[in-house]
């Protein structure tokens, strides 16, 4: 297709997956398939659940969840119109990791009826791909569905980028000869920016402060709820109240999940030596890669495929889902997490400032991260 | 694959579909598909909702939704052991009519929460396929749906079986000789039983009795339910109460859709000569195709591919969602399924003895069906 509109691109294509059968059916096939012959099938499950793993399609399928309120950086446009996301994802799944995924765009936002509804649908998938649901519900709505599940549950736009930036991070630190102690400034408080300090944190790099809209997450402010709260309370720094471009003073990283244009090069100028920024708001990052090296930038990552160290949490989901399906991995910990930015870091071998991450079209990364995730296998 | 053992079959293929990509994603086009392009197409239908069928597939995908409580006849084996039947049907969709259809197995069998778990997961949808729903919550939970919804909800159980048998007789009738006042025993008051006498009732054929597992469904009876009653009372026939298989004196036309076994060809002698016999109970039909014809019956018609006339609903479901699906008919009519069935009768040009119907695999059904269907576009 040799449109780059992506209207056009998307009237064309009318569905950007396709199911099909693996077998072209047949007279011989068809009774085995379907009646009377599945009836012996249905019967070996009813006997023993377990079995639905070994006769049916269960362990490579993925439901896409999402109920439309916090959709790529456009916030709450409902379940239709996240359906064009939902079925890009569904794309990259089969054609990065050959994991068969199912957009599902529910019609509530309600928390509780989105986990009831999940759950009253999991029995014939292998896997929930949480995406695109604002915060805090989607803290919520992750962690009863892991405890009442029994399939893996992932929310991509927390633990996806999470992972991506401690895997660039780690890479960043070899890079510039920093280490775990660095002082790090996490712009955004929502489900990215609460996941990356909590990885960061269980990884090793406790030393960071997080900003929201109003500035400083600081222990002196009495506007921070729960999650907020808990994630600040795992830092080793002290943040004081105060502007977030401010705090950049003395900070060795910047790591930006929030909105465009949050900083200029004179920002950057106030952190360390060999500065380490990663923008990643969506399309416009908090302050563009050449403003940055300006500012004394000696690494600089963006979400955007057209600068080098793209950002993305499709370099995960594929991988990581292959590793959890194949090995009937059904908890998603912090310990795997940590395995695939490893994994994934592990990919660059001598990092330079433009490559501290691999292209999502390396043909390593999928392997490398459902290896990594293997070793989890109980 | 060279094996006829059904769980030899099913371990093989571990899983009957796949969903892939319809492009092979490349550096060009995931940036469309994906992020950061496919942010305008979310816009688009953010601002227009009704584009979510130009720019996305939701035209072509079907929910096969079943709770697994009347799995073929099996019975309440949970939605875990319907799977392979779920599968086996996306299968068919596939292949029979590029139509994408995703098992959908519900974890809960309670009506009100089946209808909300639907309704949830809709917008991603272009229809709803029921599938082994038990009666009598399968007509509530099809009515309500159907009211409710803006898509086409089509309990497959009821009115697939009804529609091929209503081809198969409207051709059966052609062969004999005999008209719409023939007399009618339907044997089996459940979901297809119910639908069965709705649409013969509705295409003129007004002359029937119906027996459940107590004998005669008759106005004499103070044990029948509301469905039964509503069905019983469009009949212009008078049914005593009695042994079903003594109302068969004098009638035309058998059609089993009840257990295994329950005729003798004692039992068709009393019937009129050229007797009409369907006997659907599946895989042991409710008399087998030699004892019916040994007791005068002209043509015969079982639901197994292994005998001449496979009454097969798998003959309507594809072409019936195609044409749906294509001309965005949101509600299924009983006109409508009174013209899937004459298109399909139609198709045989001379009927006979061995052939009042199509095989599924006559290439001309599918498409059949879908024109019958596309003249009731609104």
């Amino acid at each position: 297709m040799k449109t780059t509109n992506p209207i056009k691109f998307h009237e064309q294509l009318h569905g950007k997956i396709v199911v099909s059968s693996k077998q072209k059916l047949d007279r011989d096939n068809l009774s085995l398939a379907y009646t009377p012959g599945v009836g012996e099938v249905s019967m070996a499950v009813a006997k023993d659940k377990d079995k639905i793993y070994g006769l049916t399609g269960k362990q490579n399928i993925v439901a896409i969840v999402t109920d439309g309120t916090a959709v790529l950086g456009l916030g709450n446009i409902g379940p239709e119109a996240a359906l064009p996301v939902m079925e890009g994802k569904a794309a990259i799944f089969a054609e990065f990791a050959g994991v068969n995924a199912v957009p599902i765009c529910l019609d509530t936002q309600d928390t509780e009826e989105i986990i009831k509804t999940v759950k009253n649908i999991a029995p014939a998938f292998g896997g929930i791909n949480l995406e695109d649901i604002s915060a805090p519900r989607c803290f919520e709505i992750e962690t009863r569905l892991t405890e009442e599940l029994d399939i893996p549950v992932f929310h991509d736009d927390q633990h996806g980028t999470a992972i991506v930036v401690l895997a660039g991070l780690i890479n960043a630190i070899r890079l510039t000869g920093k280490d775990k102690t660095v002082k790090i400034i996490i712009s955004g408080a929502g489900a990215a920016g609460l996941a990356i300090a909590n990885i960061l944190a269980a990884y090793g790099f406790t030393n960071y402060c997080i900003c929201d809209s109003k500035g400083v997450i600081s222990k002196d402010r009495d506007d921070i709820n729960g999650y907020k709260k808990t994630t600040t309370s795992n830092s080793s720094a002290s943040c004081p109240v105060g502007k977030c471009a401010d705090s950049l003073k003395g900070a060795d990283v910047l790591i930006g999940v929030s909105q465009p244009n949050q900083f200029t090069a004179d920002d950057i100028k106030k952190m360390n030596r060999d500065a380490i920024v990663f923008a990643m708001a969506n399309p416009i990052p908090e302050i563009m890669p050449d403003e940055a090296f300006r500012g004394g930038a000696k690494v600089v990552a963006t979400g955007r495929s057209d600068f080098p160290n793209q950002i993305n949490n499709a370099l995960v989901f594929p991988g990581l889902f292959r590793g959890l399906l194949d090995n009937r991995i059904s908890k998603v910990t912090t310990e795997i997490k940590i395995a695939v930015a490893e994994a994934i870091a592990d990919i660059i071998e001598k990092p330079t400032a433009e490559e501290i991450i691999p292209s999502i079209f390396n043909k390593k990364v999928t392997k490398a991260i459902a290896n990594s995730v293997a070793k989890f296998k109980k």
